[in-house]
Formats: structure tokens, C-alpha cells, sequence
């Protein structure tokens, strides 16, 4: 456990005639090494007779006399946090604004619309798109948070022994899920994770190494958060990328410094180009810290080989980043085998020692997607190897201010890393359940990737993973003409048109990044049924009919 | 709903020769107003020919060549974000994980510790503290969380009737606690704590202006990220305030603006006093955008009479700042009667037609303290009042980058406002369980108070609310001087020897701020039993034995 600095804030805080601010003073002898703009502000002194304080004089008096208050906002556009206004987040953008606008319409009973529902193609949730809770999943989440139903005579006759077992289990070592739990998480949840790891990987897993986070999105804010200081801190971000990044970097004032990943490769990693942004990053003034690594990948669906992942290692080796995996897709593979960072590392590290010692690597995880899909319950990890001691001890605190990830999030991460084994009582319906959303999603990434191929001027890349499909659409000059002239990104108007002609909601490919001159959108293909690609298809036609 | 702007990142990227980057351009150009030092980074363009990619080479070439890799890491100490390093968070600081150490050691057999138990009275974490939950709250929750009960024949023998009807009414709005909600919230359980608001204050509320939060510390965060703008944001804070606040102005690069509470008026405010505070700031050149109250307050357990909330609202409205009123503790109210901001804001404005109209103000409410404290479930809200609608859609934004807050933090949240009415089925447990923990809460407040009345040096003023007390202690000068050879705060050394005689861990004062010279603890009173209270009257009393 990160021992806590004990400067404390306040401290020696002057009462009415000290003059100096310990509030101030504190945050600027902190560190020498970084230069702090603050200004010297001194603290007004409280009077010092307590009976002059008016908090029994009536404050009725007050309004007569400041009939004049200026009717001005403290908080305005142009003042507040102007790298949060210069951020962008697509996949709740305009178009999924656009959507829940359409969706009230609908359901308040608007009839003139061309469609009957809204299909929300824009973000990974498998849940909101019937996928089924996986049962054993639910019943352990149920128990811990009824715990009476472990005493209860009629929870045998409706919940199996293997979940009432395993509920009791987590009670004992959790308490309640009403409490906190220690920041980094239970220990219980974190032994079971590195359990889990350690079976993937076939190498071990420290439960110290690892954090819980209410989804890996809160794992990415506090890793960005702790390594970036200003805007010379560059992170490569893959383009396209899943926007988290750029946003999360935009809002922290550093640098994402872009790489390219190739589409005519299956969306591939070149390490030598790699190597050359790198080179370039440095010849720039950019302190590159760490480079974000998405596999399996969102948007773009494509898997790494185990060659490009361990030259992405040997090359944060020699140039010394942080490689930031974000691995949430780990068990959505349909093509090939997914290699984890960190087996390939501790390979590397076996087979090459000494040389790959040094090498930082976080890995993310979360239970809202796999075959788990449960996004609102906001459970996932990360584990972090060869961080300094000192650096988590920072990552340590901020953690801690938000206290601790909620609890049945963490529950739900144990059972995801931890579900029930051949043999148990509740094996049987988890394998059936597995497979079946395994092979659903399979098969409609299949059935959507084959309309893609029937569609004139789109091409897609072969779905391997993820929960996406990221094609490229040829759009005809007049269409970009008429998205210019309505000042929209060109594959934004065409998703636009798509949403109000057909009810399907995907993001542009803008909203991710993308070569110059080439569009895209993201879609999931998570929606049950085949009506929403057809009416895809059908716009399609009648999109390049109406501006060819 | 606000509408996000559709300005994207990674637009236009250049495929090669282009010589601008537009994830830099975009955030170069967004503002006008505001200037960025962000080095113009020009991204390498990729290799036009994807066969010359070296995806598939072997990687084992590569460690051979690279034996000189230096073995440095890339995050260290003194690269990472400074803002942070400064930060302080004395809650879960030296102190806690002082006191898992020695629970560690406990649950190792350990048997050389002079106590045998740790009582955890630094966080008000009730349920740690023996604290049963509210049966109909749980009863909803594990409903929701295996709809399969609705179904279930034994179902009616288990669970109540108005607690099955409340979970089938919860999922038909939610759908699945699996899924994503609206960033903001799901607006049905919007509409509920609109309606809870208006009940309690006599004014509507709007379930537009109700942003679902993962815990109030969640949607502190999203607000001070908001309205933070580099260190000429000023944030008034109390002193002495909950860390925080402290904590996340500091790492958001913002200055905290100290005004202290006068311990000898039951810690109140007053209004003279701070708008000195106010004007010192103009002097100094920090713009101050927003006053931080915490009512009833921690630490210091002080209610605000409906005057001082009074006073605050009309200097807020003559001097132009947002009012951050953090009211979580607004059921924990033990003498007198709890008044909201958004009340008294309302009468002011309903009484001096259009003085107040501009008034900015967030309330924040949480499920983790009052009598639900389910600390662990990480529900809560925030109401916002008088903002501009252009800076909510950047608030909005900020929300949506995190996706959701927790699906069952915010049906717990529902259930906390919307609780069994009398008539329903599960009303009469619903109130004996909420009398008695309201009861025990109010006795244990009592009983520690007056323990604190009977030891030498030590005064306390009266629980009034919240669940803390903050006792003043007069440290002897040896133990002062003893403090100092340790490089300890002489509070921080109080605590220390505490925990180490007693296994009872509290808070110093300088942890929250204190006047100069003076020295504090912030004790919970959630632990049940009386020998935990008895524990620190010896030590207490060992401690001026050994030190006068």
C-alpha cells in the first residue's frame, strides 16, 4: 500500500494577522522542480470578536440595498475551462442528440417520421439491443444486495447452490456492498483478477498491481491525469481512436500525437513508422510519456498479431513510454487469438533479460463489453507493471478522493474473471449463454460486413473483433458539396440523412480521425434482426441516386 | 438536452504531405479567446506503400540490436502532473493506511497490539460500521438486478408488494441496469427527485436541471472541471472544509480561496466577514467564480441558520459567484431544521423580483450518508440553477465523456427520494428502520460529545448535523516539541499515538484546515458501543500524563 504524503492542507492557516496563506503557500513550496503562476493571495482575516458577526441580523435588510446587483453570470462560456469547450466526444454527439430527439417524438406518438424505432448503432451497448444479462452474473449481484436472501428458505428453491455460495463468499470478504471498499478495491476482488491473469497469460499476476475502476473509462481519467503536466506531455493516440482519449488529453492540456493506423493492412501498426513519429515527436519539443494501444480495436474491429505487439514493446523499450492497452474487447475475438501486452511482454522479458525490465505497461479492462455487456454497472480494472512506487502513491491518492469504484461493480468484475467452472451447478446455462451472445455477435459483425460488401462504393475491412465496423464510404463530390454548404463534416451529413430517413444512429468516421479526403462511419453490430441493414442499404441507394 | 458541437477531433487529418496537423489545429482554433502554448506538433506522415509495413517481420530480431536500451522509465516523480503531487487528501491519508497496516497484522494473528480491533472513525462509512441497511431500498435493488424474480412463483412469499412493484415500474422506464442511461440520468428517476425537491423546498424543480452523479464527489469533480480555468480561478472554500474540495481545485490548477468558520459561533459564516474575503480576492487578481458551503457541515458538524444561507445568497448575487452548496448531509440534522439554498433561493426570488434571478447554484445530494448511507453504491445527483444553457452543454459534454453514472446508484437514488409512503406495505418497517438509525445516529453524537466534555483540554461545540465532530484539543507544549522532532504535525502526532494505544482512527485538523496554533481531530460517530469512546478518554488522559 502507497504511503500518503502528510503535508496537509490548511496547515498553520493564519487567524488575523499572520501574513501568509498556508492554503497558497502549501501548493507552491510543494515541489521545486515545477513553477507555479499562482498569485499570492492572502487571506482576509475573520474579525476577531465573535459578537460583531451578524448571522443573527435579519437578511431582509439586505435586497433594499443592492437593488443595483449586476444581473451578470459568474459562469460563462468564455470563462470557464476553455480546454474542456475545445474537447470533442462523438459518439454522444450530435448525432446521438439528434437520436433521443427522435426517439421523444416517436413515443410521444409522432407518426410523419420514416421509421417506427430509432436503432442505436452509435455506441457499445449490447443490453439496450436485448442482448440477455448472463444469469449467474445477475444472481450473485441480486444476493449481495438482499443478503437476507442467503437465510431465506425459499432462495434454494429459485437461485443455485453456486451462486448462493459465491455471494456468501463475497459478503464475508466485502462486508456490505453499502460500504466502501478500500480505493484500490477489495483485495478478495483483486486476488481473483490476478488469478484470472495469470491463467490467461500463463505468468503471474500481483494483486498490488491491480486497480478496480467503475469502467475503464475512469481507469484512462486517472492514468491521463496523473501522467499529464501541460501541454509538452504528448500521448500517441491511434487514428482513429476511440474519442475517450482525445477528449480525456484535450481536457488534461497535453498532446495526442497521432498515428496512423494502415486500412489496407486490416488496420495495421507499423512499428517503423511508429518509431519515425516518435523521432518527430522529440524534433517537435513534445515529451512523448506514453502511447495508447486499443486492441482488440474500436472503432476499426481489427485484432494486433503477437509480431506487431511485441515490437510496439520493444519499441517502448528503447524509447521509453508508457503503453497504455486498453484490452476491453479481450474476449471478443471472432478471427484469430487475442494476445494480451502483458504475456508478450513478460515473454519478451523471459526470453531477452534485462532489456525489457524497465518497460511500463497498463492494461484496462471492464465488464461492459465481452460477453458480460452490462456498460451500467460500471465494473472493470487495470493492472499496472513496472510503475515507480512513488508514481503510484500519486495515482494512489487521486484514486482516493473519489473513494473507492462502486461496489457491484467490483462484484460483477470478480464473477466476469471468475464464472462458473465445468462441473458447478450453474456451468451448464453460463456455457449456453456465453456462446449463444458470442455467436449472435459473430454472426451479425458477419451479416453486416457481407451487406457492406454488396454496397457501391464501400469497402470494410474483415471483422476480427470488437463490437464495430468501421467502413469506408466513396461519397459522391456533390454530396460533399452539400455538407460544406451546410458547414457538416461530409460523412456527418451522410450519418445525419441516415439517422432521419431510416432511424439509424452511427458515428462519423470524423468523430475518430481519418485520412484526409476519406470517409467513414462507426457502426455496431450488436442490433438483433435484419430490417436495419436492409434500410441501410436502401438509403445507400438512395443517397448516391439523389447526388451522383 | 443540450446539443454538443459538432466540431470533431481528427478531422481532415493529413494522409502525408499535408502539413498541418488537425488534431493540434482543431484545439488551436477552437477558442479565440483563449490562448494556448501547445507546441505545433506535425504528425509523420505514414508509408504510402503498405507493403513496405514490417508487420509481419519477426520481432526477435529486434532485442539483439537494442542490448543499449536504456533501462529508464517514463513516468517517474517528477514528470508526472505536479497539480496532483501538490494535492492533499488526509482522509484516506497517512493515518488510514497507518491503520490497514495494523488491521493487516490483526488478521494475521498478531497478538502484540495493545487493542484488538481497529474502529475506523476517519469516513463516515456507516454500513462498515454495523449499520443495517434500509430492508425496501435492498429488496429494490435485487429485483432490479435479476428480473427473473418478478417472475418467480416464490417471489410474493419473499419480497413485498410495493417493493416488486417499484422494481417492475424502475425496469420498464431503465430497460436493464445493464445498459447505458442518458449521461445526464435516466429521466424518469429525474422526474422522481424533481418531484422529492419540490416536496421538501415548496418550489418545482425541473428534471432537465437534475444530473445523475456517481456520488456527490463525482459530480463535485465534473463542476470544478467545469468552471476551472488555470490559477486565476478562484474557489472559496471553507476552513475548515472536507479535503475534496481542496484536493480537486488543486489538481484542476485552480487557487482555493480560504474563509474560515468561527468555531465560537457553533461554526457559522458571516456574510461582513466574507465579503471581505471576496474583495481581497479582486485586490489579488483572482477571479472568483464560485463559494463552496457545506451544509450541515463536514467536518465540523454546524448546521447554517436560514440567515446566514440568506446572506451568502445575496452577496452571491451582488458579487457574482456560483454557490456550490454540497447539502449531502441534509437528513443528518439533529438540532434545529435543515434550510436548502434552493429554498431560501426561491423566496428570495419570489420576495425581490428580479435581484436574484441571475443566482447561480449547485446542490448536491448524495445516497451515501443521511440514513441510506450506502457509501459503496455510489449514487447521487446534483440540481443546477441559473446556468448558462451553453455552459450546461459543455457540463454535458464533460458527463458524457464518463458515459453513465452506475444504473443502481441512481435507482437507489430513486428509492432515497421516493421512499414508502404510509400505506404502503413496506412503510411501517421503513420507518422503524429510519427512526432507529436516525435515533442511534443522534445518541452516539451525544454520547461522544459528552464524552468530549469531560476530558481536560479538550472542547467541542454541539452536534448539530452531519456525522462528524471536531473537537478542539489543547496539546501540551511537550507534545508539540515532540510532534516537531518527528517532523509531524502536533495534531497528526495526536492521532498517530491514537491509533497505536487504541486502534481508533480519526482525522487531525490540519487535514481540513484550522487557525493557527490551534488543533483539531475529526471523529465519525457512527461506531456502536461505548469502549471505543472510554479508549480514547484513557489515552487521552495517558497523553497529558506523559507530555505535561
Amino acid at each position: 500500500m502507497a504511503s500518503i504524503p502528510t503535508r496537509t492542507l490548511g496547515r498553520g492557516l493564519s487567524s488575523s494577522s499572520s501574513s501568509s496563506s498556508s492554503l497558497l503557500v502549501s501548493s507552491q513550496t510543494a515541489s521545486s522542480a515545477f513553477k507555479l503562476s499562482r498569485p499570492q493571495f492572502q487571506p482576509t482575516p475573520p474579525p476577531d470578536d465573535a459578537r460583531t458577526f451578524s448571522t443573527t441580523a435579519p437578511s431582509s435588510n439586505l435586497p433594499s440595498e443592492s437593488n443595483s446587483f449586476p444581473p451578470r453570470k459568474a459562469i460563462t462560456i468564455d470563462s470557464i475551462n476553455q480546454f474542456l469547450r475545445q474537447a470533442d466526444y462523438a459518439v454522444r454527439g450530435r448525432l446521438a442528440i439528434r437520436a433521443e430527439e427522435l426517439r421523444d417524438r416517436l413515443e410521444a406518438g409522432d407518426t410523419s417520421l420514416p421509421f417506427k424505432k430509432i436503432i442505436n448503432a452509435n455506441i457499445g451497448n449490447p443490453q439496450a439491443m436485448e442482448q440477455k444479462p448472463i444469469t449467474f452474473f445477475r444472481q450473485v449481484l441480486s444476493l449481495v444486495q438482499y443478503p437476507e436472501l442467503l437465510n431465506n428458505e425459499y432462495t434454494p428453491r429459485i437461485f443455485p447452490s453456486d451462486a448462493i455460495q459465491r455471494a456468501s463468499t463475497l459478503l464475508k470478504e466485502i462486508g456490505s456492498v453499502g460500504s466502501y471498499s478500500q480505493s484500490q478495491g477489495v483485495p478478495y476482488i483483486r486476488r481473483s483478477i490476478a488469478n484470472y491473469i495469470n491463467e490467461r497469460d500463463g505468468f503471474s499476476s500481483d494483486p498490488k498491481d491491480i486497480y478496480l475502476a467503475a469502467g475503464a473509462s475512469s481507469a484512462v481519467s486517472y492514468l491521463l491525469t496523473t501522467i499529464c503536466q501541460g501541454p509538452n506531455t504528448g500521448v500517441m493516440i491511434p487514428v482513429p481512436q476511440y474519442p475517450l482519449y482525445s477528449a480525456t488529453l484535450t481536457i488534461s492540456n497535453a498532446t495526442p500525437v497521432p498515428y496512423e493506423l494502415n486500412e489496407e493492412t486490416q488496420w495495421g501498426t507499423d512499428t517503423k513508422y511508429i518509431a519515425r513519429v516518435v523521432k518527430q515527436s522529440q524534433i517537435e519539443g513534445v515529451k512523448l510519456k506514453a502511447m495508447v494501444v486499443i486492441n482488440p480495436c474500436n472503432p476499426t474491429g481489427s485484432c494486433l498479431t503477437r509480431d506487431e505487439i511485441s515490437d510496439i514493446i520493444t519499441l517502448a523499450a528503447k524509447e521509453t513510454f508508457l503503453i497504455i492497452a486498453d484490452e476491453v474487447y479481450q474476449t471478443n475475438v471472432y478471427t484469430g487469438e487475442f494476445h494480451s501486452f502483458k504475456k508478450i511482454l513478460r515473454e519478451l522479458q523471459r526470453d531477452y533479460p534485462g532489456i525489457y525490465d524497465h518497460v511500463e505497461l497498463a492494461s484496462l479492462h471492464s465488464t461492459s463489453k465481452g460477453m458480460v455487456g452490462e456498460c451500467g454497472q460500471r465494473g472493470g480494472y487495470m493492472e499496472l507493471i513496472g510503475f515507480d512506487d512513488d508514481v503510484l502513491e500519486q495515482l494512489y491518492k487521486l484514486v482516493s478522493i473519489s473513494l473507492c469504484p462502486v461496489v457491484t461493480g467490483q462484484v460483477l468484475t470478480e464473477v466476469m474473471v471468475n464464472p462458473p467452472k465445468p462441473g458447478d451447478e450453474s456451468y451448464p446455462l453460463y456455457e449456453q449463454e456465453y456462446n449463444t451472445i458470442y455467436n449472435n455477435l459473430r454472426n451479425r459483425a458477419l451479416r453486416l460486413f457481407n451487406a457492406f460488401q454488396t454496397m457501391e462504393g464501400v469497402s470494410c475491412q474483415q471483422p476480427q473483433g470488437a463490437m464495430y465496423l468501421f467502413p469506408t464510404i466513396s461519397l459522391p463530390l456533390n454530396a460533399i458539396k452539400e455538407a460544406r454548404r451546410r458547414n457538416q463534416e461530409p460523412d456527418e451529413f451522410y450519418c445525419l440523412q441516415l439517422l432521419e430517413e431510416t432511424g439509424v444512429c452511427v458515428v462519423p468516421g470524423s468523430g475518430f480521425g481519418q485520412k484526409d479526403g476519406t470517409y467513414h462511419f462507426r457502426t455496431t453490430f450488436l442490433s438483433p434482426g435484419d430490417d436495419y441493414v436492409q434500410s441501410i442499404i436502401n438509403f445507400h441507394n438512395r443517397f448516391l441516386e439523389k447526388f451522383v
